[in-house]
């Protein structure tokens, strides 16, 4: 079942609305324009996972649609009733998917509208971490300048208009894959529609893990960043773009890595074959399983 | 007052929902991706204008987001139903706004929401169309031959995902301005966030009518389009794009046209005056009033 709380500034740890039933407005601006924000994140065993980087990116990505959302405390109540709700009506699973949104209201009202969402990992995600993933690199436009100049495009920012990254995996399932990777008008490596890209090299003993550079204009990889802190410990030596996509064909290991469907193997890139390996997956995957 | 009618398909004439208590679920795509399309029309005493036009998109957003939505008489059958009911409400407004709206629907669920809104047009609107509007150029990020290569960019489709549109009139407000043309990455002149642009000649007799070119991956304006085909009548020539910023500081008058606030004059262009003319603005607000 999903479970839904609202923040609501009467309720300090929000109000649970039944989600069987409509609970948002017509005229709410996420609802017509897109106009909002989001975050998901994994929790375990009634415990959310990198919650404090979470609610960092949220109030960036508010900064940057110059939208007021509750403050983190507020945020981290209602995920508390939430996953309190969720664990008495699905006391045998212990994974959940927890997301936070905010719209900026409905119109004219100049009121975000702020809830939380608890529900369980869709088996088909679980599917995908295991199996890995068949991939098509796909143009998303921009070059991997612009978001310097031009702040009114919201890149960096996790925004409710997601339109176009549905629209991008839809068209690679067309096509026999499963997932994006977005490269830039100039030829980068940026980012999935709802993923990070990750490399390994394991050379003479010297394993490397990189990532495209966030002044491309990609969305702040919590998953990546924590795993690259947790990488960084054990001696793994870390590397940040511009990455090209042949840089990823001579790799010996990619990664697709997001906070729900963790750390995914790419299997190959617009049908051509990668290297893979079990144990990299395996050694990384660890550092991902203890996130806190 | 605002209307709300849902498409239903155990109902002819749609089903009248009130629009002060929530309608939507939260989990729809709409709200939690910005997954669905919308057109915006103008009715005026109790008729909506260009409907065969503003349908015909509707289908074409639809196609390019692979979405399924319902047909055009179910949705002509809602808005009749709309417009009756607010005019009940609402027997002293000739004008309102009609918005069709068309999401994924609720995720899993497999079928799209669909609903017509009928309101009052707002005061801010009417008055930017009276006093015209300073307009800042904004960089979409995007070059003027991108759309033809990646149709997953959804250009040319009315989205839902209009949080780019959004914060860019934000940005322009919060310089000075009210409103914004896009330019390409490639410096040419796009449309507005919710409008097209038009840019007359009036030399030696001879009256010219132009608008950027569809192939540079801009929505097809209804207005731009009914209002080229009421000018040619009238002896106007016309063309289509490229052009660059400097056409429009050339011009003999600048305006961005869109289905609700008409054709609204553009007073400067990132601080510079502009020529304007009230006699050609006079008469081509006379060919939109007439439309139908």
């Amino acid at each position: 079942m999903t479970v839904l709380v609202f923040l609501d500034p009467a309720h300090d740890d929000g109000t649970v609305a039944d989600a069987s039933r409509p609970q948002l407005m017509a005229t709410d601006l996420g609802a017509t324009r897109g106009d909002g924000i989001f975050e998901s994140m994994l929790a375990v065993g009634g415990t959310p996972r990198k919650e404090q980087a979470h609610l960092d990116r949220l109030a960036s990505s508010a900064a940057a649609l110059d939208l007021t959302v509750p403050e983190a405390g507020a945020w981290s109540r209602a995920i508390r009733t939430g996953l309190r709700e969720f664990a008495a009506a699905e006391p045998d699973r212990t994974d959940a998917v927890v997301k936070l949104i905010a719209t900026r209201g409905v119109e004219g009202a100049g009121s975000a509208t702020a809830w939380v969402q608890v529900s369980p990992v869709p088996a088909s995600t679980l599917r995908q971490r295991e199996t890995g993933l068949r991939v098509l690199f796909l143009e998303r436009g921009y070059d991997s300048t612009v978001a310097q100049r031009a702040p009114w495009l919201l890149m960096g920012a996790k925004t409710l208009s997601y339109a176009v990254n549905m629209a991008a995996v839809r068209h690679a399932r067309a096509h026999g894959a499963d997932d994006v990777i977005f490269t830039s008008s100039d030829g980068k490596v940026l980012e999935g529609p709802t993923s990070t890209v990750l490399l390994a090299h394991d050379r003479d003993g010297l394993k490397t893990l990189l990532t495209p550079q966030l002044e491309s204009g990609i969305l702040a990889g919590t998953s990546q960043s924590a795993l690259f802190a947790a990488a960084k410990k054990q001696g793994w030596e870390l590397g940040y773009g511009p990455l090209e996509p042949h840089h990823l064909l001579e790799a010996d290991a990619v990664w697709l890595i997001s906070s729900i469907r963790l750390l995914a193997p790419v299997l190959s890139l617009d049908g051509q074959d990668l290297r893979t390996s079990t144990a990299l997956t395996a050694e990384l995957t660890e550092l991902v399983d203890r996130f806190v």
